[in-house]
């Protein structure tokens, strides 16, 4: 298959194929820790709607004539290993995983997305990065479960440095292997200094996330 | 709130919706199971399908003036007790399982389905029963599996009525806690040799099952 699209979308589309897939996987399998009906409800829901994202991404692919499976193949190593090495010990932690990490993993996406040239491509990628439902039912959820015990506040928060750790891992490790990926997003911020700036961008918003948690970032 | 429809109709919506609910978050965590992407796409839209059904029987409760989580309630244990004791080994496990055992529980309920007198309900259930891609599937990947390695088809042979054991044992828990459900069943059925008949055909479909995936029922 040839595509008129360029190496750096097509990069691009893959990896959020992939991590809708993973994140859909992650969040269905989380529901089982749900502690009643209702909270599986939620999780399955916003499972649900990952998969939609998914579905929508993968036929995008086919339309614009990628392979889905060969442009999602380079990122299967880097977003198992994120997964592996971060699985949720309760539910909380696995609600924490939802927010934050797929928000940060979310902010990341939309700055790359944003210098990618095809319209229609860029289009779909933002809707996708669409919130879920994630955010207000994280931060109902920990609030209620910090009021009742306050020293949960303090494993959560740690769990949350944890996950940001564990992914930069892997950002660079893509970084390093997707050369075009790197060079779309080098290129599109303008040199070292527009880099340092979506850098402060993300960390702000992932203080602003901890903080709507009532969680120290 | 307050329904028309009667308790045994209420109890069915009940149990499919969670047991849809639950197949889904199992399906899901399948697939992480799954050796290719290709495959874990397969099981990821499977899931998803599982995910609507329960979606629409969920919307349907709410349309009939019924508490979803209120009729879901007493099958949460005896499904949760099924699908705990019954954790896949392997991903071939888990393909036999979405099988095998959702097949199964299709034919109960469609046989329990055929005495609701509602009929929008009974309309949308025999729906929602519908094969949402298992079969091909399954049938395909353990084929394929057993010829590389006919030892395997032993292993699964036992898998698949260890399966029906537990799902036996679980079925029983509900029709014993259920009056008016098995009532629906008993009452639609005739007679003990209406029920003699009902289990024959539930015995000879789970039989043709096996056989087309080339396993000793």
């Amino acid at each position: 298959m040839s595509t008129r699209l360029d190496q750096a979308t097509v990069d691009l589309l893959g990896v959020l194929a992939y991590g809708e897939l993973t994140a859909f996987e992650r969040l269905a399998s989380d529901a089982r820790l749900a502690p009643s009906i209702s909270d599986k409800h939620a999780l399955a829901s916003m499972a649900a709607a990952e998969y939609d994202h998914y579905r929508r991404l993968y036929d995008h692919m086919l339309a614009e004539s990628i392979d889905p499976e060969q442009a999602m193949a380079p990122f299967v190593g880097p977003l198992d290993a994120f997964h592996d090495s971060t699985p949720p010990n309760d539910w909380l932690e696995g609600i924490i995983k939802a927010y934050v990490g797929d928000g940060l993993a979310t902010d990341f996406y939309r700055e790359v997305a944003a210098f990618v040239t095809d319209a229609a491509t860029r289009g779909l990628i933002l809707e996708t990065l669409a919130d879920t439902g994630q955010a207000s039912f994280a931060v109902a959820k920990v609030r209620e479960a910090t009021k009742a015990d306050p020293a949960v506040a303090g494993r959560l928060a740690l769990w949350a440095r944890r996950l940001v750790g564990e992914a930069l891992i892997q950002a660079q490790r893509v970084a390093v292997e997707r050369d075009a990926l790197t060079e779309l997003l080098v290129g599109g911020s303008g040199d070292l200094a527009g880099i340092a700036r979506l850098l402060t961008r993300l960390t702000d918003s992932h203080t602003e996330r901890m903080a709507s948690l009532g969680l120290q970032a």
